[in-house]
């Protein structure tokens, strides 16, 4: 297949990126007229907060994960069937996102259920960083699918971030077992973090 | 109409493949505060089990043919109208498959309706392979359609991988109203081996 | 803007005509366990009749309309702001379908509020055919967006057949007033007629 | 990163934009049988006209926004980290708007919370406009991220009629602790003064 074929791919990918990323909105509930008679629309308003918790947090994760996605095909000149399957799997997790994350957000306030709700969340996370990690192995094994011209360096530098990701955010879902509202802080952090660092990665250009 | 034609029909069936696979987490529902009260959160997330199932059986096998899309556009250079209605056909059925995915989800935990519901979801997807046959019909029944370089064993092979899809699809609804469980192993089976086999049709460019 | 800019309007045309031929599905409701007690799961996927007939009729007119716009927009060379604010206009009326489509559904079963259902969808296929001339008239009226090249009996049958529109979906409304099944046979037939007749407009390639 | 990281970027945000328009249409709640037993669907129908309103506003706002995304994008060559970041937050806004929308149609019939709603939804959009300029200043810092031949006072335009952008939609959503229809009425014009009086911007292509 051609680079043409890349195109169509990252399209695609890019595609569901954009349609995960929008439906997070959708699971946040409107405040129906009963419940804003005692307290008033603000404080219903107010009351939905960890709906907006979890709508920043998984868009920032999303977003970066689009970032990251978009900086690893810079490398990818070309698409066979392994890579294919699994960019499909890193789509599918991208794709159930938006669940684990109304999980969250409806369980947070809930002292007896947001543990496990968080570490359900920081799971699908760890199974995200894993398929990313898929995803470059299945384009960096079979030598010829990157180009010729990859800058060494660069693809190092992709394998040692990429491999912290498994490990980083396993960290995180641990910590969910002692202090949720930390764990969920260091996965705001590894999305900034991502987004901020991987500066350097495409600093032969700047 | 030129080739960019057939870049724009791709570029609307990727939309659509990607917009339906995304829509199908919309489907399943998040546990309330209620159901969580007696056994705790990870039981009512366990209880969700059929919607996982029928998440990765859709979302694998919407993938697939995604690939398989592509595959078959590969070989079409040209866009009639009969290849446009027959497109919108198949994306009419892509779109529909969310809708028994989650009649199988909410139906699979019950013996009574388990089997109208897996004999309902196989049944989509049995209409599914029979408009990818009349779409490929479409192209080759008009030859010019497809590039005189088209590899005519390549041909060869589409037709005969595809038209196997109804009768694969059907045998595996039938067996649905044997065993439910069969049948939808048979399905996520079908998928994979659409998704490794088609790998010699891509033979002579690697 | 040079002819890149139709491209992104179309394509971001595109996205929302997949987009709300994809919500269509959204819209039927998926059979809860209790409704399938006493007749059984197929009874109730039966009786989901009304939401398959919507599904299918608005799916073929969006689709059409679909390849309609995409046919004139091989006359369009550029774009100005009120051809974007027109196309808008147009999105707006597409975007909003699966709305009455889904009243459609929910009321054709009740032979009081059928007629009204029915007109309310009618009537935005109305305004749907109107906002088409809208922006035919926008990108004709000032000739220099069409390019010199187009062919000036392709601009006339355009001209012609979108000048129907209004008059034949406002007489198929109409007809809902005396009869409902009649009035939704029309706008399949309509979709059926705008996707076959369209051949001769595109004549001088074949 | 070359000119083609735009035409991803574009594409990405083009993709939010249009999946975020069309799923204004969700919070749209059709009227069930029983609603309508008394009065009929006709009336049924028109108590959901805060909802109609609703949607054309956000619709025209989202639209004309991503007009105005388009305008900006012609004068930027090159993206780089900062930048993806400030769209991203943009991006963030345009799905969130959906939001406000619904809650926005919820209760603008009830005297006791139209106020907030409109306050909540005009700050929604306040926020957008300082995040286009924070898009826009991450370009503009950057110097070699425009082009070279960007026109300076076409520059200059942008920055002057994004800059009243914040305090525009500050002062509407202000007048809603005045008067909720004033507010929305201004919201509406804002949106149609940004789609005409762009055209300036645009001249000297004419």
């Amino acid at each position: 297949m051609a680079e043409s074929e890349t195109t169509r791919l990252e399209a695609f990918s890019d595609g569901v990126f954009a349609i995960a990323i929008t439906l997070l909105i959708l699971e946040i509930k409107v405040p129906a007229g009963p419940e804003t008679q005692e307290h008033g629309l603000w404080r219903a308003l107010l009351d939905r907060w960890p709906s907006y918790v979890g709508y920043v947090i998984s868009f920032a994760t999303i977003g970066i994960m689009w970032v990251n996605h978009h900086a690893l095909f810079k490398y990818i000149r070309r698409v066979d069937r392994a890579l294919l399957l699994a960019n499909l799997l890193l789509l599918m997790t991208i794709s159930f996102l938006p669940y684990p994350t109304a999980v969250l957000a409806e369980h947070l306030p809930d002292a007896d259920s947001r543990t496990p709700a968080a570490v359900f969340y920081g799971g699908t996370l760890v199974v995200f960083a894993i398929s990313f990690n898929v995803l470059w192995w299945a384009a960096r094994g079979r030598r010829r699918l990157i180009g010729a011209d990859a800058h060494p360096e660069g693809v190092r530098t992709i394998t040692f971030r990429y491999g912290m990701g498994p490990l980083s955010y396993g960290m995180a879902t641990a910590v969910a077992l002692v202090n949720v509202w930390a764990s969920l802080a260091i996965h705001l952090g590894l999305a900034l973090m991502y987004a901020l660092s991987e500066r350097r990665e495409d600093g032969e250009e700047e």
